[in-house]
């Protein structure tokens, strides 16, 4: 119902037939389906995720950036089951609006990505419409055949665990929208890359199968996110709010104030590993984020208690009260 | 940046988990992704079809319709691949103005179709958009390994065959744009009928492996698509006009009109299978048909000449000028 522009099939061919080249499996876009095998004791790990413009990003967000945060949001979801990337597919609803530059930025952020982390394109869909711009992935990854690190495998007694640092997106999104004015140029860039470009945690999450008896990744927000494992593993939380880990630039924005510290805990889009595990497995864990460079910080622990519930301690044990628990995408 | 109505949580709990309810690989939708493995001699065939308001389907279908048509041209895909349904993830960008009534309809169409095809829900994504109503689905399927069927198999000399019928879903366009005017009501219905809900041949699909040399399916119009497997084969193809199968209803809107057959053969959204075969597999083929009950009808051949190129010939023998050979979705 909408004229053509540059036609669905020199799009394919120019921006994302080069895209699939990696991936034989893909065949090269050239048939109507990816094909490819799983190897013997794997299993395949699925996850989706959508993002639109307006909702998810702002409409002047660089391309590639969108790119980046589009893949890295469903990376992210593969290292909290204990997957390594392998593929994706993806289908793009674009404006006539969108032009070739666009197009050849957002498919340059894409292939970086992919070199990044390995993984490549196995196929999707390009269509047209009057609407924002509309992007969906579906990711694919490989973890040893049921040894997946699922939300609910949680034990009352287990520590609590985060990778790298928590609410630098949520700072960050707080700058873009102008709500946090004169913080320090460096400071300033550190959380708007912390949004834009999460880092998913893809060398630490396979190697936490093993270690971690839960995880999941936070994107909802640290608190939420807790408390779906402690829902799912039939226990309750309780974390210590000096205890997360900051960034120099988050701590300094947050410096004494309590609601900046509640953005930082519920504000979501950290893309990190929240998960648990036993007392025990501490020194290894330790030697692992010495190992792949990826800080791992120990917040808290699963305790007895109505499942689901978060208790966040400030640093003198009182229970911090949060306006809100993290995001909900609705 | 959208408030939330009914919470993201509530509406995934309500209405889609119940959908992941027979695939244990989607973990009941309680995970950060979902797990599963593929069977030893079988690989995996991947798919991914986006639709949009106002592009693909109208803003006042029915919810019901506009499921089934998201699943079957995924089915339709995963069929021209030879390939038996397994899952697929979903992913949903919804205007705050769809009510719960409507998503109610929608998910009970998908509940529909996951049982009549065979097909789980394995995970996916709901977002909101102040756009319109963005879908997406990534379909997976299971085929012997290295047995799937390519576009580019077709051999110069090979057969040409269809399923089914081709024109109806573009004869059924017309009718609701409203410019088909005096068509009888049950030929309407019928065609209306073939748009809103293609027949996806995923029970042939998978028996032509071995009997077809060549396949894909018809969504961008009969004569476009067979344009691609020509290509990839590298050759061309001459089809006889009068040959190709045409419904009742079809037959009876054309008449005599070059116009209306000419949109038969271009206009798209068939979703029937065509594929070339050695003239040697003809028997098998037409036991086939009759075993599971989806006619199959030789409509030309592959023969000598540019790749790509497709030659219609009318009844007399004369090659036909056709306006357009397919629908491009730009």
């Amino acid at each position: 119902m909408i004229p053509p522009a540059l036609g669905e099939f020199d799009r394919i061919t120019r921006y994302f037939k080069p895209l699939a080249a990696g991936f034989p499996g893909a065949r090269g876009l050239r048939d109507d389906a990816a094909v490819f095998g799983v190897p013997e004791g794997r299993e395949l790990v699925v996850t989706a995720d959508a993002m639109v413009e307006g909702v998810h990003f702002f409409p002047d967000d660089a391309a590639g950036d969108i790119a980046a945060k589009l893949l890295r949001t469903n990376l992210s979801d593969l290292a909290a089951m204990g997957a390594e990337p392998l593929a994706y597919t993806l289908t793009t609803a674009l404006p006539r609006t969108v032009d070739e530059a666009w197009l050849a930025a957002f498919t340059a952020g894409l292939a970086a990505d992919q070199a990044r982390f390995g993984i490549g394109l196995a196929g999707g869909d390009s269509v047209s419409t009057r609407g924002p711009i509309t992007l969906s992935v579906t990711a694919f990854g490989l973890v040893p055949a049921g040894r997946a690190l699922p939300r609910w495998g949680g034990r009352v007694g287990d520590r609590l665990f985060v990778s790298g640092t928590i609410g630098d997106a949520a700072l960050g999104l707080e700058i873009a929208y102008g709500r946090l004015p004169g913080v320090h140029p460096a400071a300033r860039a550190h959380l708007l890359g912390r949004l834009r470009r999460p880092d998913p945690r893809t060398t630490l999450g396979h190697r936490l199968i093993g270690l971690a008896s839960g995880a999941l990744d936070v994107s909802d927000g640290l608190v939420a996110d807790l408390g779906h494992l402690c829902a799912e593993s039939g226990c309750a939380a309780r974390i210590d709010a000096a205890a997360v880990p900051l960034s120099d630039a988050a701590r300094a924005v947050i410096g004494g104030d309590a609601v900046r510290l509640a953005q930082a805990l519920t504000g979501g889009d950290d893309y990190e590993l929240v998960f648990s595990a036993p007392e025990s497995a501490t020194a290894d864990l330790m030697a692992l984020a010495a190992e792949v460079g990826v800080p791992i910080t120990a917040i808290g622990a699963l305790v007895d208690g109505p499942p689901g519930v978060v208790t966040v301690r400030d640093a003198q044990g009182a229970p911090l009260t949060l306006a809100r628990r993290g995001w909900d995408h609705f």
